[in-house]
């Protein structure tokens, strides 16, 4: 029996990659490495064909048998969110209870670029949400990507409408205010991940984040600022944060990031190729490069920080 | 065997809807049955699958469904252009190859909205045609919809470097100027086929185009115009074409314009519901009321020019 | 004493062009005359320095010497409508205010671009609206220039909350529903001068607008247009409209329109010079061609129109 | 005598505020404030009146007012670019001359929203460039403020054509490759500052820049780190770099980063009020709290820098 998320979900759900291999068919071996890799790394969840898994470079049928590798090899250890967002409803509620049926924790959905005002926003995920059900709905906030900017008062609007809504992915920018609005409105008190690529992960903890979703190539990190905000141990979480956040800020680049965080997998053994469909961004010598030195700066501050924890020790 | 298109392709290729039953289910009779009425009015060949056909709200499958039954209806007797505008390009090169193989004519290709300068858009194009092969490939330049540029000089290095290319779809706004730019530029002369629902054909024509690749609902109109063109009788054309013009730039709205095309064909007879699919347009009673209206306007001053033409014979 | 617009305002408020000189210092002798040529055909009223009025393209300085040159020549004969539209609210408002003082009927405010939620719509309206005071105001909805989407609620509500709002410029599109939906609300009732070239003009007088505020250059079609809606002859109206429609469709395109617009009041004697501002568009040989072809066979037509109510007579 | 910048111009032209008081007025006397406050930190020139100068929300008075005040308290200490970015290039130009007529050392030009393909974009600058003469001219290439995408091809296109273009600032994003094209393009060696807020600095250096054109509020930190890299201590700098990097990644928020460096200026005792003019944001407590947070973590660090280095020595 598969799990679904509920509005007490925490931690970090991390986004999945969807791994190619080097002349750009589905690697379904390293799907399976890749969640071993998440699963080692301390994941709460995952999430698998969001935007940055390029789902929407997959045929209907490459969507399916990644979904259905990846909820095969997670078997039910954590729950799985399936991206499902897509400019047509029909095919989204069709894929939505598939992903179900195969033992998907929850869908997220964003809306689709051409609704503006409220009225439309609220329109358009009264339309997928009728039609969803009872499946949990993970809804996803990228004004940046998407162009459509949810107002909180649309959002708590739709919270209360639809119980079926059990969590906000949280990527508005800038959105701390926003998140601490919405975290301290009355009413049903929902799960908010964030995204942005973590960029705001510990000022956003502070305001009442309950974890990340995003799917920086060092998932350990995100799950120890989580775990220590949870404790209360806020300013060592920030630490800890800050050490990786030169590296962070580098992935988080538009365009390139996704390039950069696939590459970043591969070196650390986790999927096969690095390899980005076209159309997508391609990485130099150059790049190479200064990832690598990145790279290699961040693992000297951890080491400097494991030495002196143990001369102090 | 089926005929491909080719550089001297002129008329109208009409902009073909993809119809769907009142519940939203693919509408297979009706694709038969406007089919006929295409081909009844005279148009040169069909483009389906393209924006206005709704493309981007169907499954995989139902796009395999819809191009398979247009092709078996048309059976030959024109063309068949598909649209395969995707944002990935292995699922776009997949289906183009499948349609071609099905007896398509050619295919269609947008830009995916994320390239902006000249080199992203060529090499765009690039990473596609070359894998395209030799599927005659028409290019849709439609800045309005894809948020993509494409200069003059862009295009003909493209259309020199991939004899492929042997249509342009034209829809840039404002666009005469470029349309005569390209149409007088040296080298191969390429198809000029015209979109942008129709709204400037007479002076598309005047500044060298071959005709129209547009889905207004009068399609035996499009057909009349380019036929008189094609004998020299501009001021005539332009006369004819003048009479539609009311109604054709209520239905070149955009956002309503599909729901206001459909339920015109189904006014007509040509296709069984007037449906257009989540998220999407709606006509309320007085948008049905408006279009009545012109309608019965257009009716009017046709009947009222036939009386003219009787009285004069 | 100036007059100030109020909620009964309707007819035909042309938006008023900036002339400039050959080598693009502004011409105040063509803002007589064009002024003169405005009062000639009819208009209701003027509203300078929109966004036709290439009042972004003036120094401060320019601004101010067009808005004193207009509302000397039209000296209180119909009232001057002024737009104040500036990223900056300081400079709005003192700007509106010196205009007020020159004898302005009221301004014109469209949303800056950066607003997107109805709360930061509503907060950009507010601030500004509280600091014009009761300073009579027109709300510009032009949201394929500004990128901004007011909802029919947030416009109510804003009407609401504002009685200084005395009119709305409504250039949504699709907006006829839009349009009916503001009319037949409950409250206070505004004025509803139409936009968008004037593209809709006759569906947008059935639905219940006032008038119309754009600059097509053959302002008196549009006065004998709301003249005749007036005395409810609708279809005859519409008949009118119809003649010039291929015309008002050149002139409504983007990008060129104001350089069409310039050189048709050029042509017609109303200013000395179509110079458009830098950066702006420029017609080439062609474009004069294809602009004296479409003006002369509006000609025709209306010279065979007369000849036939002659004989009818 | 003033002093032109040219294609050697290095270190850190800092993007100067412009302050207002609490009520919004022009704040002469925190010109002189900031100007000091600036220079004392060690800045290579200022640049005022650009974005983050609220240069849009200033009357042509108050521009020019802005641009008198710093030029005099500078005192050719340092040069001084002006912004001068405007919709319309006549008052673009008259504004540059009046400008260097003052002291400036040079403007800053961005593309118009407008235009978009690279025929438009040279149309634009060699437009604007011609009727600048000889002034000093940076080009800035920000597109995600202006919309507007400049290719490496179109931009060594423009240095070439203009020897009067001496400096980019750099903004794109992703843009380390970008640049590193630019700066091993053959041809003239122009200078190349970047922006971004700083947030990809040492990469950028490392790639070949020659200093930052940015505006956070711990100059110090940026000059410091230009001059270690211009001393080939890449890894120091780095290491100063990346402590400061909490707090410039959340000054670097787009949207709510003016206030948050006006703010923390204010706090630094560099400006009199935080005030940003409407519409723009505001910081409400918890922003405040967050801010003083961050700076707090700031100076620890920087506390425990200097006491392990005084223990070191």
């Amino acid at each position: 029996m598969s799990v679904r998320i509920d509005e007490t979900a925490s931690g970090v759900y991390v986004i999945a990659v969807t791994p190619f291999t080097e002349t750009g068919a589905l690697d379904e071996a390293s799907i399976d490495r890749v969640t071993d890799f998440y699963l080692e790394k301390g994941v709460s969840g995952l999430t698998i064909l969001g935007m940055m898994g390029e789902s929407h470079k997959l045929s209907s049928e490459e969507s399916r048998a990644t979904m259905r590798r990846y909820l095969k090899r997670v078997d039910g250890r954590v729950p799985v969110v399936v991206g499902v967002s897509a400019p047509g409803t029909d095919p989204l509620v069709a894929f939505a209870r598939e992903a179900m049926d195969e033992g998907a924790a929850g869908v997220m959905v964003a809306p689709v670029p051409t609704v503006r005002t409220e009225e439309q926003i609220h329109g358009y995920f009264a339309g997928v949400l009728d039609r969803l059900g009872d499946i949990p709905v993970v809804v996803q906030d990228y004004p940046l990507t998407t162009g459509v900017n949810i107002s909180v008062a649309t959002l708590l609007r739709l919270f209360e409408a639809y119980p079926s809504i059990v969590m906000l992915k949280h990527e508005d920018c800038p959105g701390h205010a926003k998140l601490g609005r919405i975290r301290n409105a009355p009413g049903r008190r929902l799960s908010i991940l964030v995204g942005n690529g973590g960029l705001y992960l510990p000022q956003e903890m502070r305001r009442g984040a309950d974890g990340a979703m995003t799917g920086f190539a060092y998932p350990e990190m995100l799950v120890e600022v989580c775990a220590l905000f949870a404790k209360g141990e806020a300013e060592r979480a920030e630490d800890l944060f800050d050490l990786y956040l030169p590296l962070l800020r580098h992935e988080a680049q538009p365009g390139i990031g996704i390039a950069l965080r696939k590459e970043t997998l591969r070196r650390r053994g986790a999927i096969g190729s690095a390899h980005v469909r076209h159309p997508g961004p391609k990485l130099g010598p150059d790049d190479h490069a200064e990832l690598g030195q990145l790279i290699a700066r961040l693992e000297r501050r951890l080491s400097a920080g494991r030495t002196m924890r143990a001369a102090a020790g």
